[in-house]
């Protein structure tokens, strides 16, 4: 297993020590490659280095330390960089376990991640967040872990798997790699001292620990406030002025991009333009899905895009390693090639493409031309987090059925409107059918149904709503990927398909599914309703099915299935349903569906 | 008390958040300057900043933040720097009180130090560190101490006041404020694994704080090795090659100019020429005489001399402020102008001579207009602290003499030749003549009489020996500023004076003397036989005296204290007297002073 050869520096500095005097020999030396000096700045070529016990022991010309047992890496015409480090990212994003997402990472050159397991927190709270740290922790892949902050999203409007209190904050920041407080989402509550809020950023602090932040608003004193509180870093900017502001602040500034969130293009202009002090800024992905890893890569990706927006190649490579590495204060550890550091190393044939040959962590060669050469551990997740469906009932059409409070044969009601390519939904209002007293969809006016059932603690209860915009003509859709409290959320045009799809994502253990007629379409995912035990090639089958099926019931939308996973989040204007009813994000209440 | 404005950030945060959003007055605001922002590396024009609870509130336009009660300085015309931060220096060097220092040091923009107690650590242990740094934590000055890590500096040539043991570091490490290891002379030991060094490391590191280092070699290797061992800094680089080499290898690179350590000149180039990043560089001052404080200021001299080099003045502040506080993982409360740190602030008139006309610490303007606008307080050392002479006999002529092993008129003796402006001593040989069996000094030569006493333990212990290169010609110098012990060093012509200095020494309490025929020509100092409790101007009067005395008793050479005070400091070449005899540094051995 990889760990074995993961030691702190004074376990094994007297080792390190003697290799660079030429007094023991090295495990691996790397011959005459380019440096990538991410301490300097320079390129720097002709250069070995000299690896002992995971650890880099002398960088420079390292005849000396090589013995009879060393092996030696020839890296004439490449390139020697530090591992790749994102300093923001959510497993959950990729549909992959933490295993299966350190395969398709770290052949990219990611060798370590700081995430926030957000989503599982959700569902599982502390013990989901423990089982996705504890997962990391044996594997190839540097896996750090900032703590969930805002779980639930909202107090009042729905009903997650699960809350974190300031005493589960306080508990987390005592594992080891937890390594600081998750993106803290509700910026108002920090702003206005929320009393949860401020407890825990107290207590990250108190444990010498980064608290992340996120803040995507505009407001300049709301983000000084933000700032004053003990916030300090972000990844949620998305304009250049915006950057600029927060760099000139002393924020941490983590320009991202993900497969939804395109930042690089405009804020990167404050380093190609405006030609700020690059030293705190860093380069993340947030939300990257499978797609996206297997056409694109990961970190390496959002590198090739500053460059090609303009950004010096090792400029760029900094704001993906020392960078991130100073930021959490790791980089004594990581993020640099030097003397002491661990020994995580990529052999890169082109700088700017940024695509590693050869990739070595903790001393070991765990990646060579396209193929890795070490097992990844089996981590087994417990049954009940892998079947993570808590309803214990058989839903029925008449589940799904909403009744007039009147009489008459039209009704209006309040509806979601989706908006292709946006996280956001608008309100809108139509007229609908009244037939036996339920209220119908009317697919000439594009409004279907939409359902959310209380799926953690098994309470039976279930909201309907309607939604506009997903154009679906058949058959039904459910999911438990619904941020953030990962309800089941069940759309479409007929209730008999809606109750399959509800019951049939149940018997499977959640994820999401498509239907019609009664047979199933398309399906995928397991652990907590969120991620697959898959591999990446698999699960991106799996979701390529699963947009085949949206199709084929008549949605035309692009990623569909990201939209459908965000209606459920009342914290993004302007109007979302949750497990207690429709909710009305601008007037932060429940509303009824039927108008007046 | 000026620390009486001094809190935590997460104390005041509500209160910064609600100045921030104008829900509350900021007690200062700084209107209409050019901001030094250390963060973006800009220099910002038309900037107010609102301070309240001794931290920064607000950057921008601050008119919200203005209430009836808020002191409002106007700025325009000035530029608004964060308060200076020297990474390293020797508070004892100055000849002053840490108090005294730090009311010579505020009005040049010092506003934080990470001071080595190295000196009384020799005298009088940890208690001398703790008092020193307890006389720090009462100022407007921030002080910080790294521990002394080398204490005594030797095992075998010599003996000192106190030795600090592995357990004294691991207990220092705790106190508040301590925030790293001091300079770790002992780099064979470190590189060959003595377990004393091994031991102060590790306890250091798994405080989680800083292991600063000196190495002085160009042997990269070693420096490898060094590094591995876990010292992650250096201040003793004097060529562009090393300075370089440093930079590449990680390790953070202080760059210093002292009185007598002019290492800028040369150093700087790898920012000038060779354009490195220099986010992991700062300046620092080392070893400053209480002259070069009147003469030339303080950091900001340093500062003053990169920007002469051709360093951009805002990258030469970011070398003494935020840069420091990266190093020593405090960025997050100093070193910058941005919300929520401690708003240490400079106004400066000049960016290129670096004076500045206002200066404010933890909120509070202390300095204005060549005034301090705050009382500092009184710290009184305890009797035995002031008077650490502990010799307990009478000195006579007789102590000094030394006889010779034969019966010839003449002998050849090893003699320390002292070398203007430099720190080395050459070994030199001279016949010189006996007379009723006692080696005769021999003025026609410049060989003159040396002895050392040991003055901390009372055991009477002296060793005699000659001197070449101070030329004096009459009287006597007596001296407990001698590096690194401390112990009481006589040099002289007359035997007599040279008992009289002595004697005089003790009675005073430690210092510095000139004496000739019996009468005191100048002295200096007390506390702990290496600083004076009087102010700057006071002791720079007195020192212009003994500088004059040197010249009286004959001595024509620049700073002859300073040269007199490494004449017992074994750990440099060539030669040296310590308290057990001649000491070959080359050889690590006590050797005859006769030859033969």
């Amino acid at each position: 297993m990889a760990n074995s050869r993961r030691f702190k520096l004074t376990e094994v500095a007297r080792q390190l020590a003697n290799v660079a005097m030429g007094q023991a020999h090295a495990d691996l030396v790397i011959k005459n490659g380019t440096l990538v000096n991410v301490l300097s700045g320079e390129l720097i070529e002709q250069v070995d280095v000299a690896v002992a016990a995971g650890r880099i022991a002398f960088v420079g010309n390292a005849d000396h330390t090589i013995g009879e047992q060393t092996q030696v890496i020839d890296a004439a015409g490449r390139f020697i960089s530090p591992g790749l480090l994102d300093g923001h990212m959510h497993v959950e994003s990729t549909m992959l376990s933490v295993t299966e997402f350190a395969r398709a990472a770290l052949s990219t050159g990611t060798t370590g991640i700081f995430m926030d397991p957000h989503e599982i927190a959700n569902v599982f709270g502390s013990e989901g967040v423990r089982l996705m740290h504890e997962e990391g922790q044996q594997l190839p892949l540097k896996v750090y872990t900032t703590f969930p902050s805002c779980v639930p999203a909202t107090m009042d409007l729905e009903d997650a798997g699960a809350s974190l209190s300031v005493e589960d904050i306080r508990a987390g920041m005592q594992w080891n790699n937890v390594v600081g407080l998750g993106e803290v989402m509700n910026f108002p509550g920090v702003v206005f001292g929320d009393p949860q809020m401020c407890g825990e950023i107290e207590a990250t602090i108190a444990a010498g620990k980064a608290v992340t932040g996120h803040f995507p608003s505009d407001d300049n004193r709301m983000l000084q406030a933000y700032l004053n509180a003990g916030v300090t870093s972000d990844h949620e900017t998305v304009t250049r002025e915006q950057g600029l502001e927060k760099v000139r602040l002393g924020m941490h500034l983590m320009i991202r991009e993900g497969s939804a969130w395109h930042d690089v293009k405009e804020v990167i202009k404050i380093v190609t333009e405006d030609k700020v002090n690059t030293s705190n800024i860093s380069l993340v992905t947030d939300d990257v899905n499978p797609q996206t890893l297997v056409e694109l890569g990961h970190l390496n990706h959002v590198i090739r895009r500053a460059i090609e927006e303009g950004v010096d190649p090792v400029t760029a490579i900094q704001m993906a390693t020392i960078n991130v590495a100073r930021y959490y204060r790791m980089d004594e550890d990581l993020g640099s090639i030097a003397p002491g550091k661990c020994a995580d190393i990529l052999l890169i044939d082109d700088l700017r493409r940024v695509v590693p040959s050869t990739v070595i962590t903790d001393g070991e060669v765990i990646y060579d031309q396209g193929q890795y050469t070490v097992e990844f551990p089996k981590f087994t997740y417990p049954e009940r987090i892998l079947n993570s469906m808590n309803v214990h009932r058989t839903l029925t059409a008449d589940d799904f059925k909403l009744a007039s409070r009147g009489t008459a044969a039209k009704t209006e009601v309040n509806v979601i409107g989706a908006i292709e390519n946006s996280a956001r939904t608008e309100k809108r209002k139509a007229v609908l059918p009244v037939v036996d007293g339920i209220i119908q969809p009317d697919l000439a006016q594009d409004v279907i149904r939409l359902a959310c059932i209380e799926r953690h603690h098994a309470t039976g209860q279930i909201s309907n709503a309607f939604t506009h915009g997903f154009q679906i003509q058949s058959g039904a859709v459910a999911s438990t990927v619904a941020h953030d409290s990962h309800n089941l959320i069940v759309m479409g045009v007929s209730e008999e398909d809606m109750a399959f799809a509800a019951n049939e994502l149940v018997r499977i253990g959640g994820g999401t599914i498509v239907v019609r007629d009664g047979k199933v379409l398309a399906s995928v995912l397991a652990i907590a309703g969120l991620m697959s035990e898959k591999s990446l090639q698999e699960v991106v089958e799996e979701v390529a099915q699963l947009d085949e099926a949206w199709k084929t019931i008549g949605c035309p939308l692009n990623a569909p299935f990201m939209t459908f996973s965000l209606i459920a989040l009342p914290v993004i204007p302007e109007i979302r349903i949750t497990n207690r009813g429709l909710a009305d994000v601008m007037e932060f209440k429940l509303i009824d569906v039927e108008i007046g």
